[in-house]
């Protein structure tokens, strides 16, 4: 496998681990968070704006090595890593759903991110609720 | 940033990029697939089986070398590969959204894949509808 590039940067309101929140979606109103695309990436923005929402993976350079199983907060007993979303994975790559509100000379301004500002982002993907959306899905030991 | 690890290998009726289904959903029935868990990380899988549907990164390393822009099969206009699903991109991560039909030593059963057999495994997550379900999300351009 190939090495990563960043092909941009996320802002967010989130200087450090602590204030990054644990369910974006619970804050009212949400922030506003930019993504920022570096130049020679921008082309690859076109038709980007006739999505509502989009996929970004982004790579979680301040996590912890990996930790197969472990308690988590809130939680009594022990998961493993991949029945949770926390940083500390094999490949801490992080994953959002989130609204796009609007791009501009390679800023998108998105809702629904809680990542720490300065995160290196991999891609963008657009959201397509035919594949992607599974509302209907558990929360597993989430949901106790 | 690091480089990634394969943490296992996904198996599909799929031996080449031909045969990779555009829409999987459309395939009635949608093949089962296997994921195999490397030995080092299926730890990591415990309590996995308490969700319905999981995220699936992988590394699509068949992929062509990126290309910003080009025209999609079925379509007339040049699309920005940030607005598609295509395999060329900068980091060619593919993602998938499947259901898991049952865990047995390593392995996982599950459905909804579209990748090439052998494609290595870089990431499980569980889904969590509360912020990976967005239905009512716009299909952009691939809605005319």
């Amino acid at each position: 496998m190939n090495s990563l590039v960043a092909i941009g940067r996320i802002r967010t309101p989130f200087a450090s681990i602590d204030e990054c929140p644990r369910n974006v979606r619970a804050l009212d109103p949400a922030p506003f968070c930019t993504v920022e695309v570096f130049e020679p990436y921008r082309e690859g923005l076109l038709a980007l704006d006739t999505f509502s929402h989009l996929i970004l993976l982004y790579w979680l350079d301040h996590a912890q090595p990996a930790k197969m199983v472990f308690t988590p907060p809130f939680d009594t007993r022990e998961r493993g890593v991949f029945a949770t979303r926390a940083p500390w994975r094999p490949n801490p790559i992080g994953l959002a759903v989130a609204k796009l509100e609007g791009i501009e000379s390679g800023l998108l301004r998105v809702r629904y991110l809680d990542c720490l500002d300065g995160t290196a982002l991999l891609d963008i993907k657009p959201y397509l609720p035919s594949v992607d959306a599974a509302p209907e899905a558990s929360m597993g030991w989430l949901r106790p």
